[in-house]
């Protein structure tokens, strides 16, 4: 049988600017109410505290819609979409997102989480931390929450990978009648990350979770950024 | 410790036309190698296999390009985009996807699979079926593999909902500093249809998957066209 467990870490406490998330996760997970770190698990870690831990924070009145539309324009390197004082951005990341990924939900009043400035290389470096303090070799990805268009409600997805497929090539496999798939690409990031999600719950105050039972295949190096965002010659709708 | 547990279901074998799904997913679960179905658990069905049960079956020669691009533009709406043979359309039911969700992978040489008529009314059936045969109360969610702009790799999403919530609803629910999130509406339908395309692959011939150990409070009546699908109106990408 196929299997695959997700569980929501307790005791992250609050994070602040140059925290060691690596130091932080590890030391939740060895609480006796969270499970022990095995060698193949994944740990998926959400954007805002990663944020908080690298102090990607400016302060901000939240009452003042044009110093926040300003914030996100200045964020942004391309606007696709308005519409009141959202915005649908490119951010120098490329990823498109609403109000380029400025984030003003559960972080101090008066301050906005903005992306971290390479959430792979985030990712890498909680991953080596992790590898440090526990011996254990586990993927990591960074996630965030984003809308999309056409269909309601938002979505975890990943904004950085270490030591975890981004995407994962089916092409040339056999389908179950034998014949060779023309073109499967399955974002298993994402996958993940919005499984991870379930876990996790935007008012619960859970920003990490441990996926177990991956197939071993998929530990590889990786990136969300070169894996997953599309470039503008090849998308349809930029 | 909040858990989750994702479980892909062995032994459903090839459907036919006229198969009760049901029967078909109720008999697999009292195998041995399978969990015994519980009060609450999530059963994931991939369109496939709902397609296949339903006769939405048309024989198509997939060497002919022309005849392929005409048979999308039958099921279409609505063309937003033309790329090669690949089109962008809106179906009859609102969804936007590649290709009219016209699927020639998993299906007999010379036969497409075209989506479900109504996969919100498959997925009631499946469980009132599962009802009566197990005695057990479960929601029933029926996936399929679209792809999306701006990110690369395809993701399993929800075509059809019954006893499980599409969208949550978070609006004036306080997040962890207990200030009341401004709008937050997270499809979880999607998120756990994509975490079950983890344990079945698209190589593997697993069609349905359990998840155990979702929120009770998502065990509801609920439409994906009703909760997911946006309207043309409300959205900025049409």
């Amino acid at each position: 049988m196929s299997q695959l467990s997700l569980m929501g870490i307790t005791g992250i406490g609050e994070i602040t600017p140059g925290a060691d998330l690596a130091a932080v996760i590890a030391t939740a997970m060895a609480l006796e109410e969270n499970p022990t770190l095995c060698d193949g698990d994944v740990v998926v870690v959400t954007q805002k505290v990663v944020s908080k831990a690298e102090g990607q924070l400016v302060a901000i009145d939240v009452e003042d819609s044009d110093a926040k539309v300003a914030l996100v324009e200045r964020e942004a390197v391309r606007i696709l979409r308005r519409r009141g004082e959202l915005r649908i951005t490119e951010t120098v990341h490329g990823f498109i997102c609403a109000n380029a990924g400025v984030d003003l939900s559960n972080v101090d009043d008066g301050v906005a989480a903005l992306l971290p400035v390479d959430a792979d290389r985030s990712a890498r470096r909680i991953r080596a931390g992790l590898k440090q303090r526990t011996g254990t070799d586990v993927g990591v990805l960074i996630s965030d929450t984003f809308g999309r268009p056409w269909r309601r409600g938002v979505t975890d997805v990943a904004l950085g990978a270490a030591g975890i497929a981004a995407v994962i090539d089916l092409r040339g496999t056999p389908d179950a009648n034998g014949r060779v798939l023309a073109a499967t690409e399955v974002c298993v990031a994402d996958e993940l990350c919005g499984a991870a999600e379930l876990v996790m719950g935007k008012d619960a105050g859970i920003p990490v979770a441990i996926i177990r039972g991956v197939d071993p295949s998929w530990l590889r190096p990786s990136s969300v950024r070169e894996e997953i965002v599309r470039s503008t010659a090849e998308d349809l709708f930029r």
